[in-house]
């Protein structure tokens, strides 16, 4: 049995690579930059080149069995990455990165979006271990999702299912979102969202905040994270706001899946229980009698800055 | 190999019984009433009763794989029917019914909720059959669903999931609904939920309509058909706006499980094109681009009248 796969956290600034083992161990890693190639096949030709080095260091090609990408616009059963608006060698067409990569190394590859490689990589190696039914909730610049239902991960009849971040929480006057409708979990519940409601909240109102030191402009969700630590009333209740709709989310998504679990992902969670209490709370205030009291709330369990590798790794066991 | 299985829809008054083959075609039929019983060993006496007979007219019990039964608040994981609240003698507790037609019967039985049922029919004999990713809504008293991804009905971890009836479509001001939350999809949608939509169209309005002859109490989802199928313009926008909110909903079910198709099922379809118009409408404009122009809108292909037992008894080639 060949020991190892190939994990690729394809970002929009850095292509991150790494070679795992079947517990979750990283034995080698090495990283490009993900543009300044007009081409795919110079990405790819770029990409093999750095992955020689550290496949040597395994004992050669003969060790790995396969490699998952993780990647922006992803599709599952097609192996291709799709108008992804980020990638200069992406945006404008479908892009067949997984056969690219397939033909060049000699193993199977498959390729998923980020969210769905973080509930992959959370069943193989983190918190989801043993578990046939869970969402993963990814709250970064975007907030994306990875659903799986009887032990796998739901894409859907076209490969894009998962896209929990599109459902629309608020139908009048909501908040623009990057996907051209208004209204979107993500438009509130996204780091970004985050820093537009403490702009909101510190442009409607004369209250005081620590954030008012700060360039509205320039306020990040670390900047709330931080001033709620300190006891900053605004920046609470902007996590607060941030919790109970993500909370009145989950009790929807619970009307149709029943999970066992809900596992947060992301930078956000980093704030924990300054927003898992509210979810939590808001949860079970808003979910159908017959589901109170049994999801878990969970905290990603893949070590943050190699998580995303070991979620792309993982989907290499699953080919 | 054997060729038939049982059916049982269970409904609030009536309990339908049919032998039915692998194409769907329903051999033998028997019914009791559903109340009557204070003991459930004393309603199934009386099934096995009546089923006698019927199995006889087939040529004897060694002819028929198994059971299947559709019915309210059914667990598929546990096989039985949990504090139903219409039921005399299930609506207090916890009733292993799989178990005891299993024991009296001597075959395999098993049970689900009869939007489940709904779902797994039409895969087996109606419109979904060949498709792997689907979602049958049931619109009658309330609004139930059947969702189908990779080819199995969707349980969850309880053998609950499956109630986008239940997703909230109206946060602010919602109408109540019967499971003590507010603005649920059911309250809306369902039959009741359009006579009420009407009833609620005529008091606030000065409007004509052929609804006004009609004592507002006595008002249904049928008078309303009627109405609007006569060119009634406030009949018509109470079908506009039921179809509207519905095909919204369908756009959130599209980013949890892009399915293939959404199929409609109950008395509120009968009327056609009159609610389907304005829910594919709806759903194009509401549904995030990705998924634009792809999931198909249909009605059931089950005969109305044998739908139910259909349902069910395609739960018994499952087993």
């Amino acid at each position: 049995m060949k020991p190892y796969v190939i994990g690729l956290d394809l970002g929009g600034t850095n292509s991150v690579f790494g070679i795992v083992d079947s517990r979750g161990e990283i034995k080698a890693t090495t990283a490009i930059k993900t543009q300044g190639y007009d081409k795919v096949e110079d990405y790819v030709d770029a990409s093999v080149e750095a992955l020689q080095i550290i496949i040597e260091q395994v004992g050669g090609i003969d060790k790995i069995k396969a490699m998952g990408i993780g990647a922006p616009n992803g599709n599952y059963y097609k192996g291709t990455i799709e108008f992804a608006p980020n990638l200069a060698w992406g945006h404008n067409g479908v892009v067949p990165l997984a056969k690219l990569f397939s033909d060049r190394l000699g193993i199977p590859v498959a390729l998923t979006n980020d969210a769905n490689a973080a509930a992959i990589g959370e069943m193989t190696y983190g918190v989801a271990r043993g578990m046939k039914n869970f969402i993963v909730i990814t709250l970064g610049t975007g907030v994306g999702s990875g659903i799986v239902i009887n032990g796998q991960l739901v894409y859907g009849c076209d490969g894009f299912a998962g896209e929990l971040g599109h459902v629309i929480m608020k139908r009048e006057n909501g908040r623009p979102c990057g996907c051209g409708r208004k209204g979107c979990l993500e438009a509130y519940c996204s780091a970004t969202g985050v820093a537009r409601s403490a702009r909101e909240l510190l442009a409607t109102t004369e209250r005081p905040s620590l954030l008012r030191d700060l360039n509205p402009e320039d306020i990040t969700s670390l900047d709330v994270a931080i001033a709620a630590g300190k006891g900053d009333e605004l920046a609470n209740e902007v996590f607060q706001f941030t919790g109970e709709m993500l909370g009145a989310a989950c009790a929807d998504f619970a009307a149709f899946s029943s999970p066992e679990a809900f596992i947060f992902f992301g930078g956000l969670v980093k704030s924990g229980d300054l927003i898992m209490n509210p979810i939590k709370e808001s949860y079970e205030r808003n979910v159908l009698n017959i589901f109170k009291g049994k999801a878990k709330f969970l905290i990603s369990g893949l070590d943050g800055a190699s998580a995303a590798v070991l979620g792309a790794s993982a989907i290499g066991w699953e080919i």
